[in-house]
């Protein structure tokens, strides 16, 4: 057990700078303690917090933040400097874990400049910091601290190829522990590979072809070591990068050993290393990776794409089983889609899986490369809906999104046995891109179970009723039986519905609801701004039908408990009866 | 005058094939002089075009189309290609060139792959082509051709990434004119300048760090040259760059002497080099740069950005007067949003100018870096609404785009005063980000101006009425001048509001309207689905309140006659009058 004797006197980077080498050595210590403390009850990013605890001293060591302006990417590495900005707390203190978010949060601290977790953007954030220090003549450092994963995102290389440019002050630090989230990909990673064996002094230099300078660092988890060059690079009054080498997951060993599934876990058992709950029930995830591995049996021309996400999507053993059918880009959603639309367009059938938050990192490319195209590629968007999550992973957006280009058919499934009927069909089509949208929430047990064959467009009733009508979007089928039994408590018998398609809308279905309904209610888990319900109101907005649309508010949730979120929208089925009949 | 003699004799590549070297160059000829026929009387790309005739030539000589694969990232230079695969008379033919459009498109030909028109896409879109070949076991070479220009775009790094870990057969063209639309920005354009100058032999070379191989030719206009070395990449077995060095605009003087204004031109006299009308009418893009240059008198912090597109804009007056409050990042639209992030956060005012349909491109940057941040930057988005524009270039989704982002407040002003105003307000706001739409018609006289003084979505009534509310956003307030002049005749007076947010609503206007209103219309100059008036639809869906709203269809156009478009849509003040009282 370990005592945060030093931890525990560190309120800020100056608590830091006073200390001997031998107490920041015993500091670092005690920041891996706690953050195996913190991961391994409530779950979190465990490998890349643990690869630069000696990275983050040094850096806060060094540099007098928040003056200095040090800009973490994705920040899913942010723990060490949070612990040295004021917040140990969040990892010795097990009370205070719920009071700190995984993530830099500048509602939480001044040494923290935004809010992130999507990748590949500190470069260009601490750009705008820099050319606003550069025009207001005033004089400081700006960091920007990237993964090697993370180069694989093109605004990395925007934002390199851009500061390059500039004529002061700029400092970027590769945290190179040569993973991404799984495994890296694409030729970048060789010339990583090959500056790391030859110390910095390969025959072609990625960064130095760009125009920085460019000082390799082998020892990035000797703190000494680190302190030392970033004091050479500290000041610097031009661009200049410092690769450095740590070890993802450094000093515990199941974390060293088996660096993908400990990149972010679920909480675990720091002796054996094992997760704590073993997750049996089946999800949307494994339910298309099965899907994916029958299918792949009959075709062997199947391509399954991905974004650097196997592990969240279920891909692991598929990735093992069919390495020949499987693609993983990197974190490179705009390339994953037009890799998606080549091979579609040469007579494949690729099939694309994205967690849901970061398909909006390609609207682009599916609105030109694809949609435009009319390339019949499968796009599957996962963990998506209402959900606790943080505010940088929320998966509410994307039907809105989605929704609004040509050309696209966009499903959402409302059970397990939906998803492989849809995923069925969406292998039949040849004409159109498809998304199908799979919820975060484990696959539903449902009274009504959707039958019908999919047929484009035509959404089913699955039960007939009368003066209401409930078109349960997807996930939210269940909450239109829930609003419907509850009606039915008050004599109306409800006519429940599964729109299927969300991106278009079933127009002789609805025309077919005026003859004997007076109320159409639509749900959706998702904004409701610009998504499905908005559709159907417009429909009927010059006819005697009233619709009552609900979905998740335009908002940034963050960690919010799901079911306050569901109340403050108005999505428990009781506030949806008594809105409707009041 | 050219007669065309060897040109007309060409209806497909093997037609190349069969010429002799003699001829091949006097074929070269004749395209240049039908390119510069066609763009100096309809208008188009001049530059790009002129620098590849002997690139293309060569290249349709050496591989064997459409066997071979050929993708011509963002395809403003394929005129020479379109003419060497049948449809040279586009080009020599005046009667012919509106059956032709300025990109490639498979509709018009098997040897165009694709319909493109964004940047920075061809070597992710081959890589599909490439992956699908060998999955499939066949065997042809796949070739990506992109200019230097769009390589600062992020996906066309994702793109090289990926391809470089390829096992087989690709071929990357680097066609460097050392030009972007306008002059290039960023390191790797010091890295290609000193491949440049030293033959291909630079110390650190871009691309061989990324694991390709690589040939430099500075005989980029010499046919001759470019067969002898795409005779050497054909057939390769792994992946290599070909750096060709060419002239932008080469054999036209004008255009080799003003690259940036010949890049796409309106037509010109081909003695002079001089536009056939010059334009005189006060555009929205010069009401905002106006305001620019007032505004930078009084704020030196002033920054304004772009991504690649100052003549668009029309930034360059601005540009040359103020290079220290002027950044242009190239073609990198993820970069530029995360950019003015940073920059607002550091109290700067940054605002960024970029053009309708490419925003698009850097949505997950306007969600996470700059709207989940509250970063105060403006964004102006310019040249949007329904047009005869190409489908890659369309300028009615952004509304939809945006309008679902949290934290972001959204502007359409409806008349170039009222543009100045929005700007105004928009300075002295610190807690948003802001979003200008700004149309691509002229700006318009009204008759009930807009007077009101911007307060936070607050709409204005600009006439009073009963019975009929319309609601006119942004440049289609005229349109809702001539709904009401219509409506009056059948002696109905309708209000008429000026929403000017359209990402929100003004509730207590919309229920002030239920008093004295039994109908309200919505007229938008972008898509309906996922816009403005579905929310009003949404607002009113439980009310009395009938609801018309009118927009854009969810459909790629491509150069369709915007009259038909908009009577297509029913956006005539008649079809809306006629369908309203129906």
């Amino acid at each position: 057990m370990a005592d945060y004797e030093i931890l525990k006197t560190i309120k800020s980077p100056q608590d830091v700078k006073d200390l001997s080498f031998f107490a920041i050595n015993k500091l670092c210590e005690e920041m891996r303690s706690a953050i195996i403390n913190r991961v391994s009850k409530i779950g979190g990013h465990l490998g890349p917090n643990l690869g630069v605890v000696e990275l983050a001293t040094a850096l806060h060591y060094v540099f007098d933040a928040p003056k200095d302006k040090i800009v973490w990417d994705v920040s899913h590495q942010s723990y060490p400097h949070k612990m040295l900005t004021g917040r140990a707390e969040a990892f010795y203190d097990d009370k205070k874990f719920a009071s700190y978010s995984g993530y830099t949060a500048p509602t939480e601290s001044v040494y923290d400049l935004f809010m992130v977790g999507h990748t590949s953007t500190s470069i260009s954030l601490a750009a705008g910091l820099a050319k606003a220090r550069d025009l207001k003549g005033e004089n400081y450092n700006v960091i920007a601290i990237i993964g090697d994963g993370s180069l694989s995102g093109g605004e990395a290389f925007e934002g390199l190829d851009n500061v390059a440019d500039f004529a002061s002050n700029f400092i970027v630090i590769v945290n190179d522990n040569e993973m991404s989230i799984a495994e890296n990909y694409g030729g970048l990673y060789g010339n990583l590979a090959e500056l790391r064996r030859t110390q910095g002094k390969a025959k072609d230099n990625y960064f130095k072809a760009l125009g920085f300078d460019y000082t390799y660092v082998e020892e990035g988890n000797d703190v000494t070591k680190l302190i030392t060059e970033l004091l050479k690079v500290k000041d610097s009054v031009r661009p200049v990068v410092l690769h450095v080498h740590t070890l993802k997951g450094k000093g515990y060993k199941f974390a060293e050993e088996n660096k993908e599934s400990f990149h972010w876990t679920m909480p675990f058992d720091v002796e054996t290393g094992k997760l704590k709950s073993e997750f049996n029930a089946l999800t949307y995830a494994q339910v298309v990776s099965d899907y994916l591995e029958r299918r792949v049996q009959q075709d062997d021309k199947l391509m399954v794409v991905n974004a650097a996400t196997p592990g969240a999507l279920g891909l692991q053993d598929f990735r093992a089983n069919h390495p020949e059918n499987y693609f993983d880009v990197g974190i490179a959603e705009e390339h994953a889609i037009a890799f998606l639309s080549g091979m579609a367009k040469s007579g494949l059938k690729p099939i694309g899986l994205f967690f849901g938050g970061f398909i909006q990192r390609a609207y682009d490319q599916i609105s030109q490369d694809l949609c435009l195209n009319k390339s019949p590629a499968i796009m599957v968007i996962e963990g998506t809906g209402i959900s606790s999550m943080d505010a940088t992973h929320l998966g509410v957006f994307d039907m809105a999104l989605l929704g609004s280009i040509p050309n696209l058919v966009c499903l959402a499934p409302t059970c397990a046995e939906e998803t492989t009927r849809m995923l069925d069909w969406a292998f039949q089509q040849k004409d159109f891109p498809i998304v199908i949208r799979t919820p975060a929430d484990l696959p539903q047990e449902l009274t009504y179970l959707p039958q019908k064959e999919i047929v484009l467009n035509q959404s089913e009733i699955v039960k007939q009723g009368t003066k209401i009508a409930i078109l349960g979007l997807g996930n939210f089928l269940k909450l239109a039986e829930d609003v419907a039994a509850l009606l039915q408590e008050q004599g109306i018998n409800a006519t429940i519905i599964n729109p299927r398609f969300y991106n278009m809308l079933d127009k002789d279905m609805l025309s077919s609801l005026l003859e004997k309904h007076h109320t159409v209610i639509t749900l959706e888990d998702g904004i409701l701004d610009g998504g499905y319900g908005q559709k159907v109101c417009e429909f009927y907005a010059a006819s005697k039908m009233k619709v009552y649309s609900f979905g998740a508010k335009k908002e940034f949730t963050d960690r919010d408990n799901k079911e306050d979120i569901l109340k403050r929208c108005k999505l428990t089925a009781q506030q949806i009866v008594d809105e409707v009949l009041a």
